[in-house]
């Protein structure tokens, strides 16, 4: 019966060389060469809570990738080395456990991301795969540096991302923020997902202020319900930005990404994110994004 | 009832300024400054596979880190930023999870490692932790440079770790490699993770040599029942290293660490692992190590 080293050894004999990472996978760690500042993200995902118990194993393996590669991609950052810690449900086969690590190299392999070290487990409970991305930047754009009078964009299409399966599916918008960075000042940077309204009153809080989006303005991608499904939903993996007034014209004038560019809102002084309504008035969301709660407290400690 | 983004602030509020990674805790990644080329291990633990359920969750938290502490060690490397990612049971309290990163974050001061980024999830399931640590080194200490004629020397006392406990409290050997390299030169290393039996094969592998190994040098730990116990219990955490006959004879004369040093054998050509009994004899051992199997395959990609 195969197990945990003979997957190790199956990946590390696929590994092409790679002088980023030229230990190849297999000794205590890896030692990575990097050009620019090192950026590391750390992202997992779980069975049953961030992917259902009947999604095609590859497409679990390029979902806890994606997730970190769109955290590179928010700070605008490249992608180099990826380490992954697979825990797998005892009762999946060794080829399930493949197929996951398939799904992940074939999306490393597209992002020119090399798959470096790592750690695998079989143990009594749901697969979740915790996946950490190194990279480098030049300069990496933050949260925090939104100013008053910012204009906010959105790339693509929000909403609806859980039940269309586009969580398992989407691009992550890497090239697209570099392309962003290169043709703007971008002042601060996010990913989207915990939902539009979560992730712009982190961006909001970050930098210290608040934001005015536009409701009717939300691009509603294919399968999302209403406008509330593109605020509030989770997953979209799409990002969020804010530049100047002007930097934000030339942008959508002349988009240098293909995925589409949304005007949503606006940054001002203060705390908080409004949304207004096509007539102007304020509307209220009941949830906005989505959180992981513990249970009451037991004494366990 | 608090969750994910209580703990998140709660851990973010306790880290204290580091110019090391000075974005702090809760951008979308984390920005390093490093001296030296970074090295980077990624090991995960799980409730009922690498703790039982009733391990205090402090220990649950610094066992995490410390096997990747660890991992460092085996390179000569210095471990500077730590990511966490950390899936909790459901039914685990928030205290019990704010008690595991408390449990991490202290081992984390105490080897001047920076908490830098990482994400939470709750899940209905065991818990586990998924750790990556970036450190640094000058010169790294791989597991493929021993020679034909080099000695094996451990260091502190082997077996019965996971049933003492000492699994949960043992003391990652950072310092002890540094201290090591510093004093001798260091052709090949490996940590005692699956026994010295599994992880000597490993060395011996990938320097493409064997070793012999002498059954009555093993050094017992308490709570160790026997030589079998010394050589093939895992979750030891001590070091194996392979030296010139000469730096070895220096190293035992006046060793530079405190936690013993002994000679348990000597690199030879060929390959393999062979235990020699106190006749001469090779000893056979039934099992060498411990892996994670898989089920056997269901139909499942």
């Amino acid at each position: 019966m195969p197990a945990e080293f003979d997957l190790i050894r199956t990946l590390a004999a696929a590994a092409r060389p790679d002088p980023r990472a030229p230990l190849g996978i297999g000794d205590d760690a890896a030692v990575l060469n990097l050009t620019g500042r090192p950026v590391v993200c750390c992202d997992l995902i779980a069975e049953g809570t961030h992917f259902p118990p009947d999604t095609p194993p590859k497409l679990v393996g390029r979902k806890a990738l994606a997730v970190n590669l769109s955290d590179c991609a928010a700070m605008a950052a490249t992608p180099v080395a990826a380490f992954v810690g697979l825990l797998v449900d005892r009762r999946r086969g060794y080829r399930y456990a493949e197929a996951v690590m398939r799904g992940l190299t074939e999306l490393a392999e597209q992002f020119h991301v090399t798959l470096a070290g790592g750690d695998t487990a079989t143990h009594d409970g749901p697969t979740s795969l915790c996946v950490t991305v190194v990279g480098t930047c030049d300069r990496e754009v933050r949260r925090s540096g939104a100013r008053p009078g910012d204009a906010l964009l959105v790339t693509g299409r929000l909403g609806g991302s859980f039940p269309s399966g586009r969580h398992l599916t989407f691009t992550p918008r890497v090239a697209e923020a570099q392309a962003l960075a290169a043709a703007a000042e971008l002042h601060a940077m996010i990913d989207l997902s915990d939902g539009l309204l979560a992730d712009c009153g982190r961006l909001c809080d970050a930098s210290g202020l608040s934001a005015i989006l536009d409701a009717a303005a939300a691009p509603l991608a294919d399968g999302a319900e209403n406008v509330k499904a593109a605020l509030t939903d989770g997953e979209d993996f799409e990002l969020l930005f804010a530049v100047s007034e002007s930097d934000a014209a030339r942008l959508l004038d002349a988009p240098p990404v293909a995925c589409g560019l949304t005007r949503i809102g606006t940054v001002a002084a203060g705390a908080g994110v409004t949304v207004r309504g096509a007539d102007g008035e304020p509307l209220r969301f009941p949830t906005a994004g989505y959180e992981h709660a513990f249970a009451a407290d037991p004494a366990t400690d």
